[in-house]
């Protein structure tokens, strides 16, 4: 967390994209920006192509990693595929899922996506006993980030029943701390630290009952933590609820108190109207999940109406179908078109603000995503130097690399001032080893 | 074209992925396939990771590369872009539109694709004055195709009227001959020769009438050429047609012979059953290009629907906004997804016959796309050595690819036995430069 500085080939400021310019880095915040300097410092290092704020992956699930390439025989829904990843969270042990997170943070890292929102919730031993440690998984979620340089946001999910009126199926034992007073006790001990801080997450309306949304609503206001939760990524969500409660998953959240500024809807894939103006008026956030919501047959979520009523969009790989911001921040506008059969509706530079500050933001680092003075020194390079990005305008380089990048273009990554990738590869970590050994010993015991 | 033997690590024959294959090549054919020979032989190349057939790119308009990132400001729809597609189109000279399209096809070639068909229609000067050589235009672009070294069909299309009753626009102007017997009069010239074959092509219903369909369909028919046509890709396409003839435009085409096995629809997105009907019964295929469709705005087509029918599917990238043949054969599946809530409508295998057999086939070449004796030595190695593909399953390296894997991913890529890509380059030529130079070139008349 030395002082350094860099100096950017060209660099997506709050403005627009500006060519050669000088950060001045220290205590992992951004000191200094200067803009055309005459002389490159010949302390500085280069960081040629474009250099924007880090990507913040606001949704993940880790272990969902090990599912890459393994879910398409056969045919299915959403609920099919869940049955299939119940039976590798049913195999997690602390141990595993250190070294499964480290490998799928540090393929993160090479991505370009400097923050991560990990969304948590397999707390306990397969059938439900706690483990000695009671936050033995959530120590390994933040170990893996530690090791990898990724900045983390743990979000701990409350995770109560099976769904309206329903027990827990045998596989959801694990999920559960019994109550949300017992989720509490056991975030308590949970604690910020450098590059790590706590939230909490409401699993989904369908897994927890509306008092104890209540109860984690009031917890996460009390500590001014994010708060998160999956909303209506499926059409059966909606119908149980409207079942149960003759409303929306949304209204739920909202009479529950857990909505603001501080909370996050994820996929918010099948909204109401009303539901839109509930997240606008709160200043809630909607974390898109492009690559997943399309791989899992989810829909396509109203982001043009998000967008109107001034909801802010964030972005997340949530299942890792594939680890790719360019891919979820055109993810958003791409759907749009096919759902509207309008282009447009969302330019480079909204799509770049939700795969950065926003998902920052949502992650509760608010001085992050952004190439200012104050902010936190999370920046990755985009390398102009291949087929996918030659020939792209100069005046134009955040709809070239928002439309046609690719992670192969990501050369440099740095978090908190430190590169944690350099030409490519993770400096400390083999990535590709790394998730090979982690997958084939989750999978097979290995 | 000397004989050679290869040694693939996996290989994707057409009975499913085998370890330890070795393909002998004569004459730019799969001479002899052996599977797990007891030591690889001094003399075979080593082809490390999956071996599959190599990808057709079944459309291709090369020069719209020129225009990736260059479209996405402001609101629009298809016909608003169409409008900046033009005004590139214009540029247009045989001697930059070598240049272009040898870069473009180099950019194919390094993303797996060994085989093209370049849907051409930009024949003569801006104005519509003939070039001194008639067909100066299309012989750029077989000169582009040897010098890069991918297969070309060069469908060369009739394009003679700006809409039903419409006269052609003044950017329309180069594109036409004025009449079907003189649009085939300029065909007549063309000839096929090693690596290229000459097709035929319908521009549109909307810019040729019926009785010059019929003319270029039985032109085609009599040389046994592929056809190929614009259908229903945007819905004003099919109102206008539906007010000139009351029925649709696959309808039109089939009153004027233009269907048969040699026959592809292209994009196919906004079909009726009775279409779908017309084209299982023909043998046609329709030709997908999910990426162009997704970026334009089509919309989804009626994809399950088709396969149910037992249409063949083939891809495109058409425009180029990106060219990668994972994004096109996963988009298929993915966006069908999105359209129906459904997985598992496209399994792996036939994602890959699209991206191969029947993408060849569409081109006129019957014996390419498949790893076995007797077809075209076409191949492309994907490394199985990266973040996105690190944990596949061996069993499942079909759907892994299909779903994860990227261009950077294609390490070696051989066209008629010959290798043009080597260690992820083209073995000639410097793609990205002659990227920049050429889209410099075209743009700003560098």
């Amino acid at each position: 967390m030395a002082s350094r500085r860099v100096w950017c080939e060209y660099a997506a400021l709050p403005d627009g994209v500006l060519a050669g310019v000088l950060i001045s880095i220290d205590e992992g915040l951004i000191a200094d920006i200067h803009v055309g300097p005459d002389n490159v410092p010949a302390d500085a290092e280069q960081l040629c192509g474009l250099t924007l704020p880090g990507f913040a992956n606001a949704h993940s699930h880790a272990f969902h990693r090990a599912l890459r390439g393994r879910t398409h025989r056969g045919r299915g829904d959403f609920w099919t595929w869940r049955e299939q990843m119940y039976r590798v969270a049913g195999k997690l042990t602390p141990e595993n899922y250190l070294a499964l997170a480290r490998a799928t943070f540090a393929e993160m890292l090479l991505a370009g996506f400097t923050c991560v929102g990990e969304f948590h919730y397999v707390h306990h031993a397969p059938g439900g006993e706690p483990y000695a440690e009671p936050n033995a998984m959530g120590h390994a979620i933040v170990q893996a980030a530690r090791e990898t340089g990724i900045r983390l946001t743990l979000l701990d999910a409350c995770y109560l029943r099976g769904g309206a009126g329903r027990p827990l199926l045998r596989e959801q034992l694990r999920f559960t701390d019994g109550s949300a007073a017992r989720w509490a006790a056991r975030v308590d001990a949970l604690v910020d630290a450098p590059l790590v801080r706590i939230g909490a997450a409401v699993h989904s309306v369908r897994a927890v009952d509306a008092p104890s949304i209540a109860t984690v609503a009031k917890y996460a206001a009390g500590r001014s933590m994010p708060l998160h939760a999956h909303v209506s990524e499926q059409p059966a969500e909606n119908e149980q609820v409207a079942m149960e409660f003759g409303c929306s998953p949304t209204e739920i959240l909202a009479r529950q108190g857990a909505l603001s500024s501080r909370f996050t809807a994820v996929h918010a894939t099948h909204l109401i109207p009303t539901d839109i103006e509930l997240y606008a008026r709160a200043g809630c956030t909607c974390c898109f999940c492009p690559t997943a919501e399309r791989d899992l047959a989810d829909g396509v979520g109203p982001s043009a109406e998000l967008r109107a009523g001034g909801v802010r969009l964030a972005i997340g790989s949530d299942q890792h179908a594939v680890i790719d911001p360019f891919e979820e921040m055109r993810g958003i506008e791409l759907d749009e078109r096919l759902r509207s059969m309008r282009r447009g509706t969302h330019p480079a530079r909204g799509l770049i603000d939700a795969g950065t500050a926003n998902g920052y933001r949502s992650l509760g680092w608010h001085n992050g995503g952004r190439l200012a003075v104050g902010s936190l020194a999370d920046l990755t390079t985009v390398s102009l130097d291949s087929v996918r990005l030659a020939g792209a305008p100069l005046d134009g380089l955040l709809e070239a690399v928002v439309f046609a990048a690719s992670t192969g273009d990501v050369s440099t990554v740095i978090v908190a001032g430190t590169t944690v990738v350099d030409h490519r590869a993770h400096v400390d970590i083999d990535t590709v080893g790394e998730l090979r050994t982690s997958i084939s010993a989750l999978l097979e015991g290995k």
